[in-house]
């Protein structure tokens, strides 16, 4: 049989710097590697429950449920809008990307009725304008978005938000895959309703689970839904039947190693403290991009609404961007990534998201791409960019 | 934080000899916890290529559409079943057991109409009563059934059944969670269109994939449907792109660790072969069984059809089973299961899946079942299930 000489496992050290997967703890890497307990094993059942308390405090809520779905953040995005959409059900959805425009196909598979508030790639959105298409279009079942746009870098505000959709009797969807962990979230804090993340970002554990986190108000409508889910893999009701303390049923095996890496993840994070890795995440970002502007690279988000964990820069005109892409991942063995969409070619996208936000990371990546600039004929002064960053570390101390 | 105070991640060692997680290979562990690449890596592509050749070496088939989707072997029924059903549709579904009552509920959750054909748990299906059904309900889109019902430990023959499926324009969807790796699959031999696992029963990899395989036939509905899959997360068109050499667009970032176990995993099957691993199979079972029946376990299943993964066995009359199991995890760290649905209280489910199919782990399990149920009241004479196991081992060799 040809296959099974397929040959050990050889991968190339690569330092992550993409739009995620992002560098893994190497703590997260040795707890995924213990081996397994059952899991309806009492054991493993405390460790769900560690993994729901530490998860409460990264999303910063108080949420009884909270938990990890066996997914990656797609499945988390899916989940969030199948158990809380029943056919019929109009559903404002912002779009400024790749993923919001990814919510509008989910809603329609859904069967509910997608209302599109629309605005260029890397802008944000008013609280105003949601507002007024929330009066408009009334009665709005949710109002779905994307604090952490991974396509373009841009943060959207979500100072008011809750009590708006409150007020309109909706409910608030975030999607917080690239900010959880790296930028405050505050679930509680802002009211959202339903909040879901994926584990390769800022939270520095490889892809496979998705947080998330219901409030009392969406639990109830998932519970007095009229129709099934339509996905049983992803039916809210069921799954919160095993996390739920004292029942446990079976619902689908979980992926045990997973929540070992996520609780190990989780830990790393809360030794930190929040806040302290949320400045680190803005420290490091503002070096980089001191970095690249000496490169000809700007911002594509708005400024004041930019991601630290998600920096979307301009490609230098006449640079042919896949090309120099490629020469870090030779030559440094550094990952960015290119543009999405109608991005295409236009934009790198690095992130410094949880492990990868570090200034030596920042250094080796600006240091990479003024050789990979220089070599296809772009002109930089050698260690202009290096010294901007070093600026900025030096004036924040 | 109180949450941050979490401690080190400490388990106990377990012997998984449940309906699943199996044992995981120490290979499959050291290979998860090798730093990532990007999804997107041209090496990772590579990986991902090696996956699927050997994927169709165990599946033993040549559908190019062969793959891990990522989520666990539930996400791959749901995958099986949403993406071939449209609204309306008719599918046969095989009852047995708790799995196939599953594919119901999944079938009505995608609008499609379920046609139950039913018997006792531990019984299997008639071809002729198969066939019966399929002409008195024209027309079928397909037929789904559950090959190793793990409530039951029932195996589902499959011969002949894709000639039959074929000849009435249906396609045949089976469930291997429980059987590939373990015992004969044999996709393509038997016509099968649609075949999907788990990664945590005899592949011996943690829980989160679900390897599947689609015929040219089941490729060419998926591609000709009227509606959309309502699920974006499984929609097997969207994921193929990522998957299929040459394309890799962007769909969701897989779970790249995972993808590391599995490679290892279907390494070590291909490694011992897949005749030599079914012999494994059924020789331990076959100890395991002669053992038990010393202790007064019979098995559920009928006769010429009990799985070697999932030995379901009866609980000696006036033992109370849910004791019994704990003192087999206090005590030995032995895991087994316990009976779901209707079979709750009344059997145990013995797993000898992969890695916890070897003849120590089997009177290990004896001895300690043994010990546990004389303890319980139950009497039985010391080392008379054991010698019955060692006399099986002995007439093989």
């Amino acid at each position: 049989m040809a296959s099974s000489a397929v040959a050990e496992l050889k991968t190339t050290p690569r330092l992550l710097l993409g739009p995620g997967p992002s560098p893994v703890h190497p703590r997260v890497l040795r707890a995924m590697s213990t081996p397994l307990l059952g899991h309806l094993d009492a054991e493993f059942l405390v460790i769900m429950n560690e993994v729901q308390g530490m998860l409460r405090a990264v999303f910063e809520t108080k949420n009884p449920f909270t938990l990890a779905l066996s997914g990656t953040g797609s499945a988390g995005m899916e989940a969030a809008l199948a158990n809380i959409i029943e056919p019929g059900d109009k559903v404002l959805v912002l779009v400024n990307g790749v993923f919001g425009a990814r919510m509008v196909d989910m809603v329609e598979r859904c069967r509910g009725r997608p209302v599109k508030l629309e605005t260029s790639w890397g802008q944000v959105f008013e609280v105003s304008q949601i507002e007024e298409v929330l009066r408009r279009e009334r009665p709005v079942k949710a109002v779905a978005l994307v604090h952490a746009e991974t396509s373009t870098g841009a943060e959207q505000p979500l100072e008011g938000l809750g009590p708006l959709c409150h007020d309109e009797g909706a409910l608030l969807i975030v999607d917080a895959v690239t900010s959880l962990g790296g930028l405050p979230v505050e679930v509680d804090r802002h009211g959202i309703d339903v909040c879901y993340s994926g584990t390769q970002k800022c939270l520095s554990c490889p892809p496979g689970l998705a947080p998330l986190t219901l409030s009392s108000q969406a639990l109830e409508v998932v519970k007095g839904r009229q129709s099934k889910v339509q996905s049983w893999y992803l039916d809210l009701s069921l799954i919160a039947d095993y996390w739920a303390e004292g029942r446990r049923a079976y619902h689908h095996t979980a992926p045990v190693s997973m929540v070992y890496g996520l609780r190990e993840a989780l830990r790393v994070v809360l030794e930190e403290g929040l806040e302290a890795r949320f400045a680190r995440h803005r420290r490091n970002s503002a070096a980089l991009l001191a970095g690249l502007a000496e490169l000809g690279c700007e911002p594509k988000a708005a400024a004041l609404h930019r991601l630290p964990s998600l920096n979307c820069v301009t490609v230098p005109s006449g640079i042919e961007e896949a090309l120099v892409r490629q020469a870090l991942l030779r030559d440094a063995r550094i990952e960015i990534g290119g543009g999405l969409g109608p991005l295409t070619g236009q934009v790198w996208r690095i992130g410094l998201m949880g492990e990868g936000s570090w200034p030596e990371h920042v250094l080796a990546l600006l240091f990479a791409l003024e050789r990979a600039l220089a070599a296809a004929g772009h002109r930089t002064k050698p260690g202009k960019s290096l010294a901007a960053a070093v600026g900025v570390y030096a004036k924040e101390e």
